[in-house]
C-alpha cells in the first residue's frame, strides 16, 4: 500500500486512526499546527481550506538526501486539487487564482524559528490577474514583492539586506516613512528590482511556475529543520531533533484588503498576569507579519469590539471554544478578510511564570483541569522565576527611568550593554560578566545571545514579538518596545535624548514595569507571597510523598527557608561560622599551635560562638528537625594560601635588605620568623588531594577534641532554648565516613560528650546521631554504617566527584565543558544526578540501610536536592526527604509533587479514551 | 555441672569428647603445647605426669578481673594429688618432694613470649629434704636460686638485673666464669641474697608454700597473656587476642644430676635447609634453659649418639613417629635424667622459607601429605624470600668477612647499627633509614626493633635462640652467635679486634653464610632456581583457576616475568617511557607549545621511540598477551614543578639586579623570559585535585593524537615483530574510563589508526581494546562499558582511593597510619583489597559486564595483584588473572593456588574422621 505522506484538513479523523486515536501521534504525524487546523476543522472553527505534508514526509526526505518520497508530490498536488474544488480558485491561475501559504509545524512549537512562505502562487500574470479581479494594483504588487522577498530569503537564502535597502531607497526617494505608503506603481519598480537581486544573488530566475515555487517552498522547509537556529532551539528547549516537521499549505487569506479586514493575534487569557481575559493585538487593513514584525504600532485587542463588533464577538466566543476543548490558554492567529473571520492558527500560549500559575490554578477552580493536572503543568523552573531578583525600594527610590518599554518578562536584570548576540555570549561565557542585550528587535538568530545575557531590551516589537516570546518562556526579564532609545548598531551606542549609552556601559531593566534605568540598580530578591503559587503549593504539599529541608547555616536563612516551607533544615555547614572574622583568628591558632593546652583553649573559645549560632537554628526551627554536620574541610582552608606566604616571605627577604634603622630589621625579623612559621604549619597540612584528604570525620578521629567542643555546643543550645518553650530537634551529622568504625569510634566520643552536657544541664535532649554518604565506600558498606547511624543524608556534591574520579574545581572549568559540548556526558552531573552511576549507588545505599535499620531516614543535601530532575530520581530512590537551598524550597516541593503524580500515573496508566482527553 | 577447668595428660580422651572430637578445639581448649603433652602420652612417649588448666580458665580469670573462677583450684588440687600419686612423691614434703613447673600453652605457639616458673615446690625445708636424698647440694641450691630468680621476675616482675649482677658478683669473687663453677654453698649465699631482693624490691616475703608459689605462677602466666609483648607478638603474627593461654603443670625431670643426664632441643629435620635429618643441640648435665639461652656453648645433636647411644636411638625412634602422627616436621624438647628419656614438649618446628619448601615437598612425596597439602602449607610471604636480596659475588670477592656467626634466616642484610630495638624502630620508621639490630642476644621485648630491622646480628646464642626462631619466623636475615664480636652497650659500640664500629655505622651480614661484613655491600636479588620450589610450584599451577601476568613497562623486566612464570603483561605504563631522558623534552614541548603544528610534530618525535619499546616487549613475550596501557598521568607530571619555577624566577630577578654587563642583563632576560613562559603552563596545567582531574582516557579525548600516535607505534611494532617470527598480542588499554561514552569515542578515533596502520603494513595483528576499571562510576555501569570493551583491568590503586575517597600519597603519611594504629582500618587498604566496599564494586562489575559479554576477560593490575589475601579475593571474584611486579609472580602463582585449594575444600568439606587428622 502506498503511503499516506498529506492529509487535508477534512481528513483529520483519517489520520487520528492512522495513529490509533492517540492525539498525542496525530501531533507528532502532523505536527501542532497542523494537527491543530484539522482539529479546528473539525470543531467548526472557520479556518482557511489546506493540508499537511506529515513529519514522517519530513524525515524520509532528509534521510533520503533531501529528495522528496515518491508519490509524495502526487498527493500534494491532489490536495491542491481538493483545495482548488473547496474554494472555487485554481493554482496558478490569473482568472481565478488560489495563492497559498507555506510554513512549518513541529510537535512542539517553535515560535519563529522556523520558516514560512506565503503569497505562492503569484508570477507575473497571475499578479496581472488579481489587479483585474481586486482593482487593487498597490495590494497585488505589495503580495508579489513579499512573496519574492520571502522566498528569496528562506527558500533560497539570501540575505535579506538587498531587499530591505531596496525599500528603503523607495520609501526615501518617494519621501514616505512607511511600506503602506507606497504606491502600486512604486511596488510594481520593486518587483522587478526584487526579481533582479534573485537572478543577481542566488544565480537563477525567480520561478514563475505556482507549483514549482510551492515544491521548492516545501523542500526549504524541511531543509529548515536542520538549520542551526533550529537546532540551537531544540538544544535550549530540550526537545529531540528526529522529530521532523510538517508543513502546512493554507489558502492564503488577507487582512489588507481595506478597511473591512484586519489581522491580529490574541491570547485567551493574559500572558502576563494570567488574569482570565482576551488579549491582544491587531492591525487594520495589514497582514500578519506586520503585527509579529512590530513594524508598525498595533492596537490592543479589546479595540476591536469598538471597531468590528460582531467580529469581536465572534472571535471571543471561538476562543472560549478552543480554550474549553484544548483544555489550555490559547494563542491564536486571525485574519479578517473583508469582514469574514478566519483563524489561521491556534497553540498552547506562551506566558510567564506568574501567568502559568494563575492559569493552571483558575483553570483547576474552574473544572477544565483537575488539581493534580494544574500542579503538572508548572515547569518547575518557573517557580524560580518568583524568586528572581527586583529592584530594591532604595534602588528605585534614588533614580528615576530612563525610558518606559513594554514588561514582557518580568524581573528585574542588570548587566552591561552588549548590542550583539555573539558579544553578549562571549561577555558571559568568557569573561563571567554580566550582560543585558539590547537590539531593535530580536531575531531567531539572537537566541544564544538573550540566553546568555541576564535580560533583554529592545527598543521596537510587542507582547507578542520574538523578544517577549522567548524571554518569557526562558524567564528572563525582559522589556520591548522602548520607543524613546535611539540604537544606533554601527556606533555601538544608544542615546536617549542627550544621555549616550556605550556598549559595555552599565543599564538595569525591570521586566515587571517596564522600565529602564542608568547604571547599575540594587536587586532584592521577593517573597513568595503571590496567592495564586500559594494555592498551587498547598496543593503540591498534598500530592508529594518526598519532604523538603533547607540547607541553612545561618538563623535569617533558616526563617527564610520555613517562610518557603521547609520542614526543617537538612544541612547547616558548622564550619562557614568558623570564617566569621570574629573567630577566624582563633580557629587559625587552634590549628598552628603545637601546645594541646593552647588547643584546648582555642577550642573552648570557640564554644560560646558555636552554641550561640546552634541556638539561633533552633528558634527559627521550633520543633522542626535541625542537622548539624560537624566540622568537614581541610584545616589549610582556615589559613593563609601556600602560595601567598611564600610570596610575603620572599617580599619580607627583600625588605631586609634595605632596613635602614636597627627598629625596623628587628620588626621585619619577626614578621619573618611568623610568616615562616606559618608557612611551615601551612606546608605540613599540604596535601596532593584534598578532596581526598584530611577532613570530614578524619578530623573528628584526629582531633576529637573540636567535635567533642561543637557537640556540646549543639546539646548546650539545645538546653538554653527549651527554656523558652522551644522545641529543638538536633540530629547530629558526621561527614565524610568510609568505614563503620569511624563511625562507631567518633559517635562513642560524641555520645558520651552529650550526655554529660545533658547531665550538667539536667535536661533531656532528644537528639540522632547520623552520618553523610560521600563516599562510594560508604554507600556500598551501607548495611554495616547503619548500625551507628540512625540516618543517612547523601552528599551527592561529594559522591558525584569521587564515583566519576572527577573534581568539580578543576572539570568544571576544564574538560568537562568540552565533555557536556561533545555529547560525551549527557548533562552536567553536578547539575542533575547521574542515574546510572551516583543514583545507582544511592539505591544500593538504601536497599543496604534498610535491611538493617528498617525506619532510617535517608535525604540529599548536595546542590541536586534543588534540581527537578534529580529530585524525581530521589523520589524513585524512596529517600524521606531533599534538602536544598532556601530559595528553591517551592521548586523543589512543585517538583516533588510532580514526581509523585507521575508515579501515580505510571501505575494507574491506561490508554484515556479520547474524549476525556481533548475535551 | 561444674565446668571442668583442669585436664591430667591422662584425660585427653575425655578433653577430646568435651569438644566433640574435633582436635582444632582441643588445641584451643587445652593450649598447642598442653593437647600435645596429652597426645604423646596417649601414643606411649614418655612424658613426665602432670596437668594442663584450659584456656577457657585464663579468659573466665581475665574477665573476672584477675579472679580465679570458682572450683578451679580445687580441681588444680586434685590434679596435683594424682601426680603425687603417679611419681610417689608429695608437693612441698621434704621426705619425697614433688617438684613441678608451670608454663604457659596457648593455641598458637608463641615461642619465648610467655612466661615459665620452674622448679616449684622448693622452701627452705624442701631444699633441705632434696639434699638429703640426692647429696648434692650444689643442685638443689642451684634448683632453689633459680626458682626465686625467675618466680621473682615473671611473677613478682622484678627486672632480672640484680639477680643477674649478684651471681656475677659471686662469680667474680669466686674468680669463676660460669655459673656452674659456684659451690653448693656459694649458691646457698646467693639463695639468702635472692630473698632478699625479692623481700626489698617486692616488699614481700618469698612465699614458702608450694600452693601458694603454684597459685601465684598459674596468675602470673594467665596475666602475661595479656602483658605487652605477648599483644606485639600477637599483632605482629595475626593471632586473635580473645583465645587465652592454658598452663601447663608438669613434674620437674632434670638433665642436670650428673653425667647421666643431660637436656636439649632438637628439630625433625633440619629448620635452615630442610634436608630429612634429626638436627638440635644438647648440653650435658644442663637445665634446658641453659641450652635455650644459649649461656653455653651447645653440642650438636649427633654427638649424643657417641655420649648416650641408646638414648639417641630411643629418641630418634620418638621422633620419627611424632613427625608421622603430626604429618609435620616436629620441634621437641627432651631431657634425660639419670638415664631416662623424657619428652617435654614437642610442636611443629619453625623453619627458614628454602627448609619450608623443601620439607613440603619431601613429605609429599614421602606420601605424609598430599602434594594438594604441601602447597597450602606454604605461606606465600615465604616465597617473597627466595627473592631476598644476596651480596653480589664482585662486593664479597673485594672484602673478607669480619666475623662469623650461625647461619640462622637466610638472606643478605645491610643498614646502619642500631644497639637498642627502640633506637632501630625509631630510625627505621621516622627517619626511614635501614638499620641492623645488633645485641648480644635478644629477648621478647626486642621484637619490635628485630621487626623493624632489615636484619638481626647477636654475638651469642644459637639455632634455636629466641633471635633464630623469630628471624626465622619473619623472614629476616639473621646471624646469631658471632662470638669475635664484643659489644658494648653502654659505649654504643662495638669491637672486633682492633675494629670499632659505632652505633649508626654501616655493616652487612650474609643469613645464608653467617658473615658479618664491615661496611655496606652491595646486594642482588637471586634468580629462583631452587629445584624444590620449581616442584612445588610446578604442582600449585596444576591446582590454580587464576591466570598470573606482570606488570612491566622494559623488556628487560618482561623477561625476568617470563622466567618468573607470567603468563603475560598485565600492565605496560607507556608514560614511563616518556621520562628518560632523551625523551623528556620533546614531551614537554608537547605540552607547552600552543602551536598545533609544533604539536604534532613532538608527538610524531615520540613515534620512533615508543614503537621501539613495544616491540621489545612484544619480542620478550612472544605468544603471550601484552596489555598496554596509553597515557594516564596529568600532564604537569612531566614539567617542572610550579613552587620550583617560583623560586628560579625569584631567583633571576634578584640576579638581574645584581647583573654587571647588557650581555648577562641580556642572558638573565632571556632565561627570564623562558621560565615565566614555563610557568604559565605549569599555572594552567594546575589542578587543585590532580588524582582526579585531566587524565587518563580525558587526556585521550582532549588530545588524540598523542593515544593515536601511541596506537600507531603499538600496531607498527607488532607488524615488524611479525617479520622475525614473534606472534605479539597486543591488549590495548584506555585508563580512567567513568562513562561509557569515553570508551566509545577513543576506541573509534584509536581502532581507525590501528586499521590505518595494518593497510600501510600490509599485516593483519590480532588486538584488543578494553579499559581500566579504576572508578567506582566504571565499576557500576560495567553492563554499559562491556559493549565497548573486550577485557577490562581493574586498577585497584586508584579504585581504592576514589572508593575510600582517600588520596594514597596523603593518607599513608597521614591519618592513615593512625586508623591501622587505632584499629579503625584492620589493614592497609592500598596493602590488602578492602573485601566489603572495593571488592564489592569488582563484584558488581564482573557480574554488570558479563551479562552484556560473557566471555570478557577481567584481571587485577594494581599493587594488590601480589597481595596473598587479595589474591583469594580475585580468585573468588572469577577473575581471569591478576598482575603484579614480576618478582612477586611466584608469590601470587602460589596464593591463587591456595585460593583455589580452599575454595575446593570448603566445597567438599566434610568432618575428617579423627584418624585420618591425626595419623
Amino acid at each position: 500500500m502506498t503511503k499516506k505522506w498529506v492529509y487535508t484538513l477534512g481528513e483529520i479523523d483519517q489520520a487520528e486512526a492512522a495513529v490509533d486515536g492517540d492525539w498525542d501521534k496525530v501531533r507528532g504525524l502532523l505536527g501542532g499546527k497542523g494537527a491543530n487546523l484539522g482539529e479546528m476543522n473539525r470543531l467548526g472553527v472557520p479556518v482557511p481550506p489546506g493540508f499537511t505534508i506529515t513529519t514522517e514526509a519530513c524525515n524520509a526526505y532528509l534521510e533520503a538526501g533531501r529528495t522528496l518520497p515518491p508519490e509524495l508530490w502526487d498527493q500534494v498536488l491532489a490536495a491542491l486539487r481538493a483545495m482548488e474544488e473547496e474554494t472555487g480558485k485554481r493554482f496558478g491561475d490569473p482568472s481565478s487564482p488560489l495563492l497559498v501559504s507555506c510554513r512549518s509545524g513541529a510537535k512542539f512549537s517553535m515560535p519563529g524559528m522556523m520558516d514560512t512562505v506565503l503569497d505562492i502562487g503569484l508570477n507575473d500574470e497571475v499578479t496581472d490577474g488579481m489587479i483585474k479581479l481586486t482593482g487593487d494594483e498597490r495590494f497585488a504588487y505589495d503580495s508579489y514583492r513579499r512573496l519574492i522577498q520571502m522566498f528569496g530569503t528562506v527558500v533560497l537564502g539570501i540575505r535579506d539586506e538587498p531587499f530591505e535597502d531596496t525599500l528603503a531607497i523607495f520609501r526615501e526617494e518617494r519621501g514616505v516613512k512607511s511600506d503602506s505608503d507606497l504606491t502600486g506603481e512604486d511596488l510594481r519598480d520593486i518587483v522587478a528590482k526584487f526579481k533582479e537581486i534573485v537572478r543577481r544573488r542566488a544565480r537563477i530566475e525567480f520561478p514563475s511556475s505556482a507549483e514549482e515555487q510551492l515544491r521548492m517552498a516545501v523542500e526549504a522547509v524541511f531543509s529548515s529543520w536542520n538549520g542551526k537556529r533550529a537546532r540551537d532551539y531544540r538544544q535550549a528547549a530540550n526537545i529531540a531533533h528526529d522529530l521532523g516537521t510538517g508543513v502546512n499549505v493554507v489558502t492564503m487569506v488577507y487582512g489588507n484588503l481595506g478597511d473591512n479586514s484586519a489581522t491580529g493575534v490574541a491570547m485567551s487569557r493574559n500572558a502576563t498576569t494570567g488574569e482570565n481575559a482576551l488579549e491582544g493585538d491587531y492591525l487594520m487593513n495589514a497582514q500578519g507579519e506586520d503585527v509579529v514584525a512590530g513594524t508598525r504600532p498595533t492596537k490592543p485587542l479589546n479595540e476591536l469590539r469598538g471597531e468590528m463588533p460582531a467580529i469581536y464577538e465572534e472571535f471571543e466566543s471561538i476562543a472560549r471554544r478552543l480554550e474549553k476543548h484544548y483544555r489550555e490558554m490559547q494563542d491564536m492567529e486571525f485574519t479578517v478578510e473583508r469582514g469574514k473571520l478566519w483563524i489561521l492558527q491556534t497553540r498552547t500560549g506562551k506566558r510567564t511564570a506568574q501567568a502559568a500559575v494563575r492559569i493552571a490554578v483558575e483553570l483547576a477552580e474552574e473544572g477544565l483541569i483537575t488539581r493534580e493536572e494544574a500542579v503538572l503543568r508548572l515547569d518547575p523552573a518557573q517557580i524560580e522565576f518568583f524568586l528572581h531578583p527586583q529592584f530594591s525600594a532604595a534602588a528605585k527610590a534614588g533614580t528615576s527611568p530612563l525610558a518606559h518599554g513594554l514588561n514582557v518578562s518580568p524581573g528585574a536584570a542588570t548587566g552591561r550593554v552588549a548590542f550583539d548576540p555573539d558579544l553578549a555570549e562571549r561577555w558571559a561565557k568568557e569573561n563571567g560578566r554580566e550582560v543585558l542585550l539590547v537590539r531593535p528587535e530580536t531575531k531567531p538568530d539572537d537566541v544564544h545571545g538573550m540566553l546568555a545575557a541576564e535580560g533583554i531590551l529592545t527598543s521596537s516589537g510587542g507582547r507578542t514579538s520574538h523578544a517577549a516570546l522567548v524571554a518569557r518562556q526562558f524567564g528572563k526579564p525582559a522589556v520591548v518596545g522602548a520607543a524613546e532609545l535611539k540604537i544606533d548598531l554601527g556606533a555601538r551606542s544608544m542615546t536617549v535624548g542627550e544621555l549616550e549609552i556605550r556598549e559595555g556601559d552599565w543599564i538595569s531593566i525591570d521586566g515587571t514595569t517596564g522600565e529602564v534605568f542608568e547604571g547599575k540598580l540594587d536587586t532584592v530578591v521577593p517573597d513568595i507571597t503571590d496567592q495564586w503559587l500559594a494555592r498551587l503549593m498547598d496543593w503540591a504539599d498534598e500530592f508529594r510523598r518526598l519532604g523538603v529541608r533547607a540547607n541553612a547555616d545561618y538563623p535569617e536563612d533558616a526563617e527564610r527557608a520555613r517562610k518557603y516551607g521547609a520542614e526543617g533544615i537538612g544541612l547547616c555547614r558548622t564550619e562557614h561560622m568558623f570564617f566569621e572574622p570574629e573567630r577566624l583568628p582563633i580557629v587559625q591558632r587552634m590549628i598552628t599551635t603545637r601546645s594541646p593546652g593552647e588547643r584546648r583553649e582555642a577550642v573552648a573559645a570557640l564554644l560560646p560562638f558555636q552554641r550561640k549560632d546552634f541556638a539561633g537554628l533552633f528558634r527559627a526551627m521550633d520543633g522542626l528537625p535541625v542537622i548539624i554536620r560537624l566540622i568537614d574541610p581541610p584545616l589549610h582552608e582556615f589559613l593563609p594560601a601556600f602560595e601567598e606566604l611564600t610570596r610575603e616571605l620572599a617580599d619580607l627577604q627583600i625588605q631586609i635588605t634595605s632596613a635602614r634603622t636597627l627598629d625596623e630589621v628587628e620588626e621585619i625579623t619577626d614578621k619573618l620568623s611568623e610568616t615562616r612559621s606559618m608557612l611551615d604549619r601551612v606546608g605540613s597540612l599540604r596535601e596532593s588531594n584534598p578532596m581526598l584528604g584530611l577532613r570530614g570525620v578524619r578530623l573528628g578521629i584526629l582531633i576529637p577534641e573540636l567535635t567533642r567542643m561543637q557537640v556540646r555546643a549543639v546539646i548546650e543550645a539545645a538546653c538554653e532554648v527549651s527554656q523558652d518553650g522551644v522545641k529543638a530537634i538536633p540530629e547530629i551529622m558526621i561527614p565524610l565516613t568510609s568505614h563503620v568504625n569511624e563511625l562507631e569510634r567518633q559517635r562513642g566520643v560524641l555520645e558520651a560528650e552529650a550526655k554529660k552536657v545533658m547531665e550538667e544541664q539536667g535536661v533531656e535532649v532528644s537528639y540522632q546521631f547520623g552520618t553523610m554518604i560521600e563516599v562510594p565506600r560508604a554507600a556500598l558498606t551501607a548495611d554495616q554504617i547503619a548500625e551507628y547511624a540512625e540516618f543517612l543524608s547523601f552528599g551527592t556534591n561529594d559522591l558525584t566527584q569521587t564515583t566519576f574520579a572527577m573534581s568539580r574545581d578543576d572539570a568544571e572549568s576544564g574538560f568537562l565543558v568540552e565533555y557536556i559540548g561533545q555529547g560525551i556526558l549527557p548533562t552536567n552531573p553536578f547539575a542533575t544526578l547521574d542515574e546510572d552511576g551516583v543514583a545507582k549507588l544511592m539505591g544500593l545505599a538504601v536497599a543496604g540501610a534498610r535491611k538493617t535499620r528498617p525506619d532510617i531516614e535517608t535525604g540529599v543535601c548536595g546542590e541536586h536536592g534543588g534540581d527537578p530532575a534529580s529530585i524525581a530520581i530521589c523520589d524513585r530512590l524512596g529517600l524521606n526527604y531533599v534538602s536544598c537551598s532556601p530559595y528553591r524550597v517551592p521548586i523543589a516541593r512543585l517538583s516533588a509533587a510532580q514526581s509523585a503524580l507521575r508515579a501515580r500515573d505510571l501505575k494507574s496508566r491506561r490508554p484515556p479514551p479520547r474524549a476525556a482527553q481533548r475535551t
